[in-house]
């Protein structure tokens, strides 16, 4: 469901249908919807930049829980719009990882906008922790060649 | 479900259990959940001040969209704890609403805070409208005596 | 947000308030938001008989994940309504509990109808365990005291 | 997201990545999302079939409610699975539409079966209508050459 040719540098795009099951009694997405689609995209990502949940979280005991989100609700989506996330790395600390995203409908019209700050964090002594080398490495290479 | 003795003026307190439901495979809310529990915090507040989403919205046919909604993520809740909502009203524009909301845990440590922007919206036309004088006069009085 | 006053032996009640949230574009409950309600009125019922899934998930390392459950959509609810969740025992098995609950409408009118079996298991081995006396008495005591 | 190559007659599939929103404390998907997977597929089947419920719903004011569904959890489904549901059309009548799904892991293990019993209803009157002809014509067309 996603696609990554004709895009910019340094970023990951991926479209969602807006579905039924999204929109509220005024048929547009209702908002709490957002952040599950939104939680979805950054899953896809993780996998894309070759380091998915499944290994961080199940295996190597990793969190990457987020520690603030801002986000700017600019036009409503409807039910049946295929729409569009963008995503890029704004910012890589010691632990911390910065997102910026964006949606955009199929009239190219902005949606909506977050600013995404995800943390790193043991999940056995529940604090932040260092980004492993080889995964500060894979977001990187993301942000200066994908 | 929602208590307001012993509560500073201005402000509604909403008490909510973690449920099964909310919990991710890491045993703690899931980030999402938190904006469906805090959307009907904001419902139960709606009815509180006298001006419940059903005659607003079903009769009346405005809508109260968030436009911005700025939130951190201070500590996990964890399943089968009971938490606390706190609301109140930072800021009444012509047609806007700033919420700051709270999420603390049994142990009174800070969980979640938010930052809340609504719009009064005519559900007909899409568009901004100022807020109609009896709610505006119920958010005024909640404000200064509840 | 349950009550067990003036009900019928052998019968846990639990109110729901139908909120935005739940509802779809044509402004009724979206069906599978009653599973999710259903769940936590299961929750509440495994509290009510002094078994949190608290103690015996996170504790215990027993599920009672659901075999089976057949749905009867009788009527829609509708945004803003609090419906009546009725559970009761039919049969307790080895290792297999059957609930049949009921949803009522505030107008006397039968919503939903569910069979529901589920079944203890241990989180260890993922097999099919019998219940624990305490469980079963528990289960039994409400069966015919409650 | 699904696929209809290599598929026997009558069938439509579609293959879904079990995502960390769907899973639960235990680390398998919580049942009541397996209900808004199970509808994503149909809302995709009713598209496949030429009459997606962006028409049917939003323009032609027709309904297609869950009247019945009997769903039997055979097997548990984990975070990181990509599972195939299996749709088949078992009777059409007049205003009444029998489904049969299955869900199968990676492993070619029943995961899910669900049968569901959807209703034509009209949006304005709330009661049962017989299937418009075009709509007929199409689960026909499925049932016998897809």
């Amino acid at each position: 469901m996603h696609t990554n040719s004709d895009i910019p540098t340094g970023q990951f795009v991926a479209e969602r249908l807006i579905r039924f099951s999204h929109c509220d009694p005024a048929g547009i997405v209702f908002f709490p919807r957002y952040f599950e689609l939104l939680n979805g995209v950054v899953e896809d990502w993780w996998a894309h930049i070759g380091k998915p949940w499944t290994e961080t979280v199940s295996e190597r005991r990793m969190g990457t829980p987020t520690a603030q989100i801002d986000t700017t609700f600019v036009a409503p989506s409807h039910f049946g719009e295929t729409v569009r996330f963008e995503l890029s790395v704004s910012h890589v600390g010691n632990s911390s990882l910065h997102l910026t995203h964006r949606i955009v409908g199929p009239d190219g019209g902005e949606r909506v906008r977050f600013e995404q700050r995800m943390v790193a964090t043991s999940l056995d002594t529940h604090r932040p922790m260092p980004w492993p080398e080889d995964i500060r490495q894979a977001i990187h290479g993301f942000k200066e060649k994908s």
